[in-house]
């Protein structure tokens, strides 16, 4: 009845193709509150709404504030908000970019305060009351305080100037480098918009693969306009520095980071950023690592590299930092891969700059659907530490498949590292917390591009969402997150909301059990990442299959326990206790410590050869139940982005298909057991699975 | 008044940042019918509509008939319309693509009838009978009968397969090859509403440079998904065909198009198309022509490489045709570039099948601002000929400067060529009427891609419409076309109308003066064509400015008479009268003809040297008119598409002064003489505008 009411309406004037649900909007929709008694208490609960910051005073970001205010309100209540800029004491529990929200009364009227230290935490307190109103939660008593346990809540583009996006599955990227700094897209400040409602407060709009392009005067024109576009929503604008700079765009026959020539050139060329933007956020920086140029060249470290850059960001007094990447390890270095940034970093533990932070994958591998943490991760007490986590879907299935991350990503910010006792989560290293560091940040690598809806598949709009509110506060459940979400996607009942939400609280789980359950990694396809690929060799041995899986007559996995390559000797006693075990391990990480017997008991009573094959198998199923649900919730949302998802799921039963009978026909070879009862029979042979052309895959960047 | 009611109603629904006109409806926009007294007018006169075929079935194309009348009706005047199919006889004034619309009365009500011969027919008129009502006209006493001049109405995409579109200014490739076919955009559904809105009945998908992947099984499961979306909108599918597909995908040592074998490939592979494709509608081929593969490298000719095409699609017997280009030149060849075409295929006439069109641009050279056409056109009466124009900007700005090409366009089709005595005008040519030609088509390179609005440049989305106008009917007027256009894109009263379309009209002509005027032409940059590059040279001759402007301390100018490379010989005795003698030809072509002396005197009274001068000043001060104009009517348009008008005008500006001096200073070297008063002093010396760094230019391709 509703749908049908606002058809109605809008056919009345001519808006009906423009009205489609093409998810442009995200989760800032402001529809307009359905039930007139809800709409009636919010209008008045909001007769005139309070921003008290230490100077009441008007600026951009209070003019952005007002702005989004003004289009929420009005798309929800139909209400132009009265907005009184006031001036209170700063308080000590909002810190920099808190807020807090509560009832006031304003010459008799009711009214909502929000309090903050900042304008850009009145924005965030802003954008939290009108999520609120989204998700019809009343606004009498309000008692709210939030503040963000980060302080640099950070986006990660893998852009390249030339637009294409590194492991980007969303189109182009959203950077019109050619056209700038004269022609803006309106798209820009709408990006803006989202980052700052969820509270992410910078972006890095520049591949780690980095072009010294970017550092050119004409490119510094082209980042300061859209600097100036971002930063009235509390965006900084960071970008990724190619180490080589200085000889490629600066003329110099060296980079080393002690000669002073080269220092002089970044002294000089952070000078001419701050000319431009002047709260330039820093550096992110991947160097001796893949093919990038970095201080080893030179016969030096990545602090003497990491220092070279922080110092005039430091001297500057503005709070620029360094991102330096610990995502290090070389094709010369024949130790186990998962142990050489730990390796490289430990000993330059007290090293680094105050301003510099390094910054590490969730992962000692590389973003795979599951491995275990970075045991680098409060192994430097002294070093400022980050983590970066991947939002792009680089070996979950591109835009294709759905996996929503937040449950992946609460189990890594959830993660006890023990190396300051029980308690020590990964998430207390990062936010500083753990050994009292003033400088706290964490990244995600964007998942956005210029498709119409931003990321591709419609509900991985799910996991921007969830890693902005994560770096806000790495304690909230990732289940909550996907409810609050879902709810401010779709215009969908309690049971269809609990259908989406449970869809996507399981579906990081099927993508493991149908690509690399049981602590499987690193047999994806090469180059694209996408589909199956346990036989890819030749190259450098850390970029084949069978380097990890190891798979033989005897079984299948890493052995990196005290009788292989003993990476489990980094992590904390407790946890060797726990993984280095063969009865200790849990299931899930069962392959990525120890090379396991075919015949291996597993815990539940099944070998490990038909606990392998029934996992695929179970993918499979988790895949075509997906389908099942989503199939039923037609209807239930509209139908635009149901039948875009509908098709993406066709698409990923396929997958999954192809990665179970490719993984087992494969691992047969080696096993020579049959499949188990429950298991289907591959279509093919494994020849077959070899031979298909990977370059017409959903996942493949496209270069040919 | 209008829009504050527009935006009331529509807060009430929450749906404002959605109603934005980003452009992406085109010319298919169906707002509601702002007239209480039209839309009751409207109401009466559509209570029903009859769709009369010689068939009176259903069919997919009708049902896409029915969904936009639907569409529409219910946008303008909030109806759901009924339509009855009925069968009548052949009508032969309506030829295949056809249509009439008459009052008629159902059961007493008044209704309108479309009669068609074809279901194809029928959609024009429905598209027809939509654009009257779009455009406010009668709907009483409808006497309409309109039948297009050309068979084959066809957009050329030059998108390559990873998506990059050659002189592409729009974003990227609308075919999502990675995704196709499981994924598939609702956007193709709109690409060919579109099209078929305008009686567009073709698309070649792919690349002149082509990629012979297109053509294997993987790729041919892509466009057939394509095809099949296509397909009820009346739009047939093409492809270009790589000449060594044989030996790229086929694993043929040869293309040698005498080959038994080579035929043979071709043979199976037509028969494999045209499983995929029923319906495909042939080939586009670049062969032997910078850098592509043809039949010269077998000693062999067009007519052989044509016809190895043609056999297979003619056997098939479903109407498939080969477009063979005839842009072809080499660099070993000495002869005057613009003679090249000419020389090679007049030899050739009455030696390529009859399903074999060559197509042909309208000039010489290559889609300059302005040359005369090419004297190819009506020079082979037993060789079908055809037109390719080039919708998209590539030596006209890109997607930055204002260019409607209705004019241009006008200028070329309405061209007389002489050939077979006055009236033989290219049109002619095209639509086959002068030979008599069965087959005829036209081409226009798409300015299309995946822009929110399409086009990139809000106007320029003129010129789609405008070709696919043209396509239709060569005779309409240029203006004619412009309010047309106009009405159905913006909601403007009279005088922002007329406002609009006097931009428009004037805008090709301006970036003629303000670039090459007088005949000047190919004094760009070198590569992305986007600047002045008069200095342009190194490596082959022919893609050189000065081989073309030929300034030297004598004059400016390329001799193309007697005394030079007589390439004038090649048009009939009546234009070589006219634009052989300097004392008759036209200031516009003035320097395409002839090497004229500084000190000329010109029509106007002044020197060569001054008027050149003047000429540019006054593309710049059209520019700075065009950009005053623009800003009154801000309030009379939407102020989206405004702002960004506004932006890409004040872009044009500069660009235009940068073109006026460096073209000025670069050629005041050889006339070494002042400017005239009324020429503004270049802010910069010539090295200046020589070194400027083009790769950061809105027009680069970003290959870097």
């Amino acid at each position: 009845m509703k749908r049908y009411l606002l058809a109605a309406l809008l056919a009345g004037v001519g808006a009906t193709s423009v009205m489609a649900e093409d998810g442009y909007r995200l989760w800032l929709r402001y529809d307009r509150v359905e039930s007139r008694e809800t709409r009636s208490d919010y209008r008045g609960a909001v007769e005139a709404i309070v921003v008290q910051t230490p100077t009441g005073e008007a600026s951009p970001t209070i003019d952005a504030l007002k702005a989004e205010l003004a289009r929420g309100l009005d798309g929800l209540i139909g209400r132009d908000p009265t907005v009184h800029l006031v001036a209170g004491e700063t308080r000590d529990d909002l810190g920099a970019d808190g807020y807090a929200l509560t009832n006031v009364t304003v010459d008799g009227d009711d009214a909502v305060r929000i309090t903050a230290n900042s304008d850009a935490g009145a924005l965030y307190g802003a954008f939290a009351l009108l999520r609120k109103m989204q998700l019809r939660e009343s606004l009498d008593a309000l008692d709210e305080v939030s503040v963000p346990k980060i302080d640099r809540r950070l986006l990660n583009h893998w852009d390249n100037l030339n637009r294409f996006v590194e492991r980007g599955y969303a189109g182009f990227s959203l950077w019109e480098w050619n056209y700038l700094p004269d022609i803006l897209s309106p798209r820009y400040t709408d990006y803006a918009r989202a980052l700052a409602s969820v509270g992410l407060n910078g972006t890095v709009v520049t591949n780690v693969n980095a072009n010294a392009l970017v550092l050119t005067p004409e490119y510094l024109t082209k980042v300061k306009a859209l600097a100036d576009v971002f930063r009235p929503w509390g965006i900084r604008i960071y970008l990724t520095a190619r180490f080589s700079a200085p000889m490629e765009i600066g003329g110099l026959e060296t980079a080393d980071p002690l000669d002073p020539a080269v220092q002089a050139w970044w002294d000089a060329k952070v000078a001419e950023i701050y000319e431009h933007i002047p709260d330039f956020g820093g550096f992110l920086v991947k160097a001796n690592s893949e093919g990038q140029p970095g201080p080893w060249e030179y016969g030096r470290d990545h602090a003497d590299g990491a220092n070279l850059l922080a110092k005039p960001l430091a001297a500057a007094g503005r709070d620029g930092i360094v991102m330096w990447r610990a995502f290090v390890y070389a094709f010369e270095d024949t130790t186990d891969r998962v142990k050489q940034a730990y390796n490289q970093f430990v000993p330059l533990d007290g090293k680094f700059a105050d301003n510099v932070l390094v910054q590490i994958k969730n992962g000692p591998l590389d973003f795979m659907p599951r491995e275990a943490f970075s045991p680098l991760f409060g192994a430097t007490p002294q070093t400022n530490q980050m983590v970066e986590l991947q939002i792009t879907q680089e070996y979950l299935g591109a835009s294709i498949q759905l996996a929503y991350l937040g449950t992946m990503w609460e189990e890594v910010l959830d993660q006890d590292t023990y190396v300051a006792g029980e308690g020590s989560t990964i998430g207390k290293v990062v936010d500083g917390s753990l050994f009292n560091h003033p400088v706290s940040a964490i990244a995600g690598v964007a998942n956005t591009g210029d498709d119409r809806n931003w990321t591709g598949h419609p509900l991985a709009q799910a996991n921007w969402y969830a890693y902005g509110r994560l770096a806000w506060d790495h304690e909230l459940g990732a289940r909550d997150i996907a409810t609050e979400w879902t709810g401010l996607t779709f215009d969908a009942d309690e049971e269809a909301s609990t259908q989406i939400v449970d869809l996507l609280m399981g579906s990081r789980e099927t993508v493991v059990n149908y690509s690399m359950p049981l602590g499987l990694h690193h047999i994806m396809e090469r180059g694209h990442h996408y589909g199956p690929g346990p036989w890819v060799t030749g190259g450098r041995a850390d970029w084949t299959s069978p380097y990890y899986h190891q798979a033989d007559e005897v079984g299948l996995g890493a052995n990196r326990i005290a009788s292989g390559t003993n990476a489990i000797e980094q992590y904390a006693p407790e946890l060797q206790e726990q993984w280095g075990q063969l009865a200790n391990v849990p299931d899930e990480l069962l392959l990525w410590f120890h090379h396991v017997p075919w015949d291996y008991e597993m815990r539940s009573g099944r070998t490990l050869w038909n606990e392998l094959a029934l996992r695929y198998q179970q993918g499979v199923d988790e895949v075509r139940a997906m389908r099942a649900t989503w199939a039923d919730l037609r209807g239930g949302i509209d139908e635009e982005r149901w039948d875009a998802v509908r098709q993406r799921l066709a698409l990923q039963e396929k997958d999954a298909i192809e990665w179970r009978d490719a993984c087992l026909l494969y691992f047969q070879q080696f096993s020579q057991r049959p499949l188990p009862e429950g298991v289907e029979a591959p279509a093919y042979d494994l020849q077959h699975y070899i031979d298909v052309d990977r370059r017409f895959f959903p996942g493949h960047p496209g270069d040919y």
